[in-house]
């Protein structure tokens, strides 16, 4: 299996993600191919001492710049390290791609060049978290902003094929993103979806889940529109971050708050442990023929290794042939869009 | 001034409405009317020692149930405490009402009953949060699901006057709740509204608010249509109270943890001092004649206590005329809806 990674993608491009895919070449024993400027890859490579002798280098003239409008990409973008490696595994020169670049490019790169699976309307991005009890994903994170229905059904579909296969669930409780639990609820959109997805075959629907709920593991696959999703997506890590900022500033005002914490410091770990996104990897862009993952664009070497091992399981979940079973099925069920 | 209570609002009622009640008699000098069954407060306050003797019982046989629907308190739920006592200060003997019973129809009661400020489509429920830089409101909390654009334009002078009036701000900044800071982003609602918001007079626009940011207190007034608002309400509550009880977790474990938590007490109680949105009383329903005010359903003593002196303050403060002179001034620049 060979995974594709783009080398200049992120804030912390090249270092991190280049001693991040040596880090997952070493312990998942895959193939690596990074895309970009082969020269200032070697050069860095050299310079921080990093090995990437058994890496395939996949050259790109430029980089694609997080300020520029995301359909560029597929215009003057063509060059860049996201568009080459994109283009690469729609090429078939590899397996799976992963980028901590701009996410809007990533997605519109992924639907046109790597291209839909037959039946999907849209591509998600999904968002992996975790809660009280356990991770749960966010489909759609923010990719559409307006949706429709049909749309929040495929959502569904989505999230279950990637919480079965990718995360190892037997049944996914999915539920809809809603501000009460009746099925009266919400827009004409919360209502006219419940009413659909609730005759879903092969989906665990549970109902609404009301929002205040989610952070507690009620759900596990949680359908939203994009624009209620990214709220949903920025909310948690705003509120958590602001939480977090106050307690670690409890600990250390003085000695005996820095002693207090040594108290508590095991049960501090294993929260923050809990807490932490990034052992799920990026963000999978579920819907396209191959695997695509959004890392996170602060993402550092550990981030970056575990979205190339979230690739590995996606592949080898064979995501895109189960999706494209559960929208055959779907199409047989509802033939209106 | 006389401030109308329900007496039998709430999951804590009667017993911790007529001690609220009591204290505030005796902490702010208020006369307080109980609006209520009338036996039914005497042989609770008799029971419970609670000195009634200086208020004003106004009866009612019923109490208004939660499970009910909202618009039924108009037709079938005239005679329960809640429309008694909205009824009584329509017709002038009082000055404010405070209920924790049902928020839908203490929204419909205070529409219909107590009636809209001239010019005012449609009254909102303010949310006052707490932040780590000081509180904010939130207009509207889920009291309008679906929102035009004039509609979000009248928020904003809603939230605006009463972070004047009753928080005592300046020049409160106010932001529109989005996906983004850029005037691009959301749905078509938050694209016009920008447009829109950023035209009006007297209103310290300051764009877009990206949800991650509200904690942190960037905004004073968050504007936001009924869904999204209560979106992010709920996912404030939601996510601030799943890592409140992993963070008690911690301390509980064993007695090195607890002797911990006796390290960082003070800072603790002061965080939660700073988070505990009861201080700022409830939500004020904002566009109506006079002031409603709807406490939290868990209201205890304390709760309903800060409703009243949040009732008084929003009288002395003349929030609705203060309200009624904005809107005419908005009216005269835009004309159409």
């Amino acid at each position: 299996m060979k995974i594709i990674v783009d080398a200049f993608g992120g804030d912390n491009a090249p270092v991190e993600i280049l001693k991040g895919c040596a880090d997952a070449e070493k312990e998942f024993g895959v193939e690596i191919a990074l895309s970009g400027d082969t020269e200032k890859i070697k050069e860095v490579a050299q310079k921080e001492n990093i090995d990437i002798s058994r890496m395939e280098l996949i050259h790109a003239d430029d980089v694609f710049q997080m300020e520029t409008q995301p359909t560029e990409l597929l215009k003057g973008g063509r060059n860049t390290s996201m568009a080459v490696g994109l283009q690469a595994l729609a090429d078939g020169k590899g397996d799976a791609f992963v980028s901590a670049g701009s996410t809007g490019a990533l997605l519109v790169g992924a639907t046109f060049i790597v291209k839909r699976i037959k039946g999907v309307k849209r591509p998600v991005i999904g968002g992996v978290m975790p809660t009280a009890e356990g991770p749960f994903i966010l489909v759609d994170t923010g990719a559409n902003v307006e949706c429709t229905v049909p749309m929040l059904c495929q959502f569904a579909h989505l999230g279950d094929v990637y919480m079965k296969n990718i995360m190892g669930m037997k049944n996914p409780r999915v539920a809809l993103a809603n501000i009460g639990t009746e099925k009266t609820k919400g827009t004409k959109l919360q209502v006219e979806a419940y009413e659909a997805l609730s005759k879903l075959e092969g989906i665990n629907f549970i109902g609404n889940i009301e929002v205040r709920d989610i952070a507690f593991g009620k759900a596990d696959v949680v359908v939203a529109d994009g624009f209620t999703g990214n709220v949903i997506l920025k909310m948690y890590e705003g509120v958590a971050k602001m939480i977090s900022n106050e307690v670690k500033g409890l600990f250390t005002k003085n000695l005996l708050t820095g002693l207090s914490y040594l108290g508590v410091k095991s049960g501090v770990d294993a929260f923050k442990e809990k807490m932490n996104y990034k052992k799920y990897g990026g963000a999978p862009i579920i819907g396209v023929r191959k695997t695509v993952i959004k890392a996170h664009g602060s993402s550092d070497a550990y981030a970056i290794k575990n979205a190339i091992k979230q690739a590995i399981t996606c592949v080898e979940g064979k995501v895109a042939e189960e999706i494209r079973d559960a929208l055959s099925e779907e199409q047989n069920e509802t033939v209106t869009e």
